[in-house]
């Protein structure tokens, strides 16, 4: 497509078309992304988490500030909360296009979830995609929310910086749960507060207890990110976690896992429209939807009686008629 | 079962084992839930959520003490917010736990994601049918996160009440986008704050602009659930809400619609786990799913040449040897 080509040669207003498509759930996403495909894989992907008040906008500004003055090109992407009762990053993200508007080398993008989670997540890899064809040296994946969905997202980045922040009492307690999971690198922020050691200490020792992987310790780094203090100590962590997992293999192997899974989410998705076209089907099918719907059959039972029925399976997903 | 039966009979421990039961998403699900469904269909469900500090839990509490006083049987279910960075309810269920430990008309219990949102949504359903079944009048579903999916989860009660309080600030504006679309009630707690009588005012000023249903205007209740004040006001709109869902037809109507979706949910889920398991297939599903792990071809369109083959399908599916 025209439109691919002139993103490809770095137009700034197609790529900004493209990521809307992308994030529309559009049909030609398949056409784009095949076209997209052979000038993709150089990007490296930051992913960057922590809970509300942390600083990660302020931070993962001044890390694309940071590549900017190394003359590496930069694409962000702020996740919105998914919360209804918040105002989300829409007036955040002006302010911040603002503040990079008159440097060609950093794209920033915020996205919220307007259908589905899982829609937001395909978005998301989508969009790093387009970013990295696009020629960006690195994509920062910015999520503000805080939820199992916000996470699981962040955890496609090549390398996850989890941040926190001296003072937050208990959560530290709690971060050990889901966080230290995903944490390659752990950022204490806002370093300059009264605790800040006590947290360092804490974190650093919650690293050694619970080490993932042989050739990798996770690191905890002090930043001030307001001050712009401690993002080269933060950028080095970067790269050495980059270098690890480029000598072991592992980044090669993450990724391929990662389009692998990819591919079941979409055959999913492409699954569930199917099913939901078929909702008002007639015949033996429709007979066991309306059982369900008037509580004679439950809806488990329902679900294993068509699973198991080739005939019908068939007729539901591909839409033939042998659905009798 | 042996254990449906002593639940049935008003067993409080087999009604707890179930629900952990339905929570762990075990094999027995389907036929637990298939030999309660003659026994359900009489409780009726509240959902109450807004946003945190807004006093939920307490409003929530008074309502199942109010309940009790005229005698009827309360199951509450809470919803752990799915962040993993915050603490969770597990401690103040606890404490609830305590206050309604010496009354067993009420049952308490809170929940969390475990594994997917979709679990979550799919437990918190099931959960309502066992308190139902149980002889529970009434359930309440509090959702304590405020995701999207805490949303959805809650839109299935059949009442849903939003809660907010005063001096939330610009958190009004916001709750216009989705949450109005869900409130069959609105309700300003911690009335006795400054700023309860505009929020009251502009609640319902917003609710008269969004009038969504010609037999139902969203009112506004004042309450101080701490205090114990107002919580008879919000009753009687919950049963006139019931009545007019009642009389309407819009009960049954939505509660089929409900289960209809409920059984796509869980089809989809059963597919997933086939898809999942199929991951590793040989042939030309396991050349295709490689080919996308090494980036050659794209998630989207390999997932259509999968879909669109009836013989992938239906090995992939069904698990045959149909798969060349």
């Amino acid at each position: 497509m025209d439109i691919v080509d002139r993103m490809l040669a770095g137009d700034r207003r197609a790529l900004s078309r493209l990521v809307t498509l992308v994030e529309q759930e559009s049909d030609e996403v398949a056409e784009v992304m095949q076209q997209v495909q052979p000038h993709t894989g150089k990007a490296y992907c930051i992913g960057v988490t922590g809970p509300p008040g942390s600083g990660k906008s302020t931070l993962v500004d001044k890390l694309a500030l940071l590549l900017r003055s190394r003359d590496r090109s930069v694409g962000i992407i702020a996740l919105d909360p998914t919360s209804p009762f918040s105002g989300g990053a829409i007036l955040g993200d002006r302010i911040r296009m603002d503040r990079h508007a008159l440097d060609r080398g950093v794209f920033i993008r915020s996205m919220a979830t307007r259908g589905s989670l899982g829609g937001l997540a395909r978005a998301v890899r989508d969009t790093v995609r387009l970013f990295d064809a696009s020629g960006k040296d690195f994509c920062i994946i910015e999520t503000v929310g805080v939820g199992q969905i916000e996470l699981d997202i962040v955890d496609t980045a090549d390398t996850v910086a989890v941040v926190s922040m001296p003072e937050t009492g208990d959560s530290i307690q709690v971060m050990k749960a889901g966080i230290l999971e995903i944490a390659d690198i752990l950022v204490v922020n806002k370093a300059d507060l009264p605790g800040a050691e006590r947290l360092t200490n804490d974190l650093e020792g919650m690293a050694r207890d619970n080490q993932r992987e042989p050739w990798w310790s996770v690191p905890v780094v002090p930043t001030v990110a307001k001050l712009n203090e401690g993002l080269e100590g933060l950028m080095e962590k970067v790269e050495q976690h980059r270098k690890a997992l480029e000598e072991t293999g592992q980044l090669s192997v993450r990724r391929q896992e990662q389009r692998a899974k990819e591919l079941m989410e979409i055959v999913e998705r492409l699954i569930r429209d199917r099913l939901m076209k078929g909702k008002n089907a007639d015949g033996r099918l429709g007979a066991i939807i309306q059982k369900v719907a008037e509580a004679e059959l439950n809806p488990h039972s329902a679900a294993m009686e068509i699973l198991n029925d080739k005939d019908l399976v068939h007729g539901w997903l591909l839409g033939t008629n042998e659905n009798p």
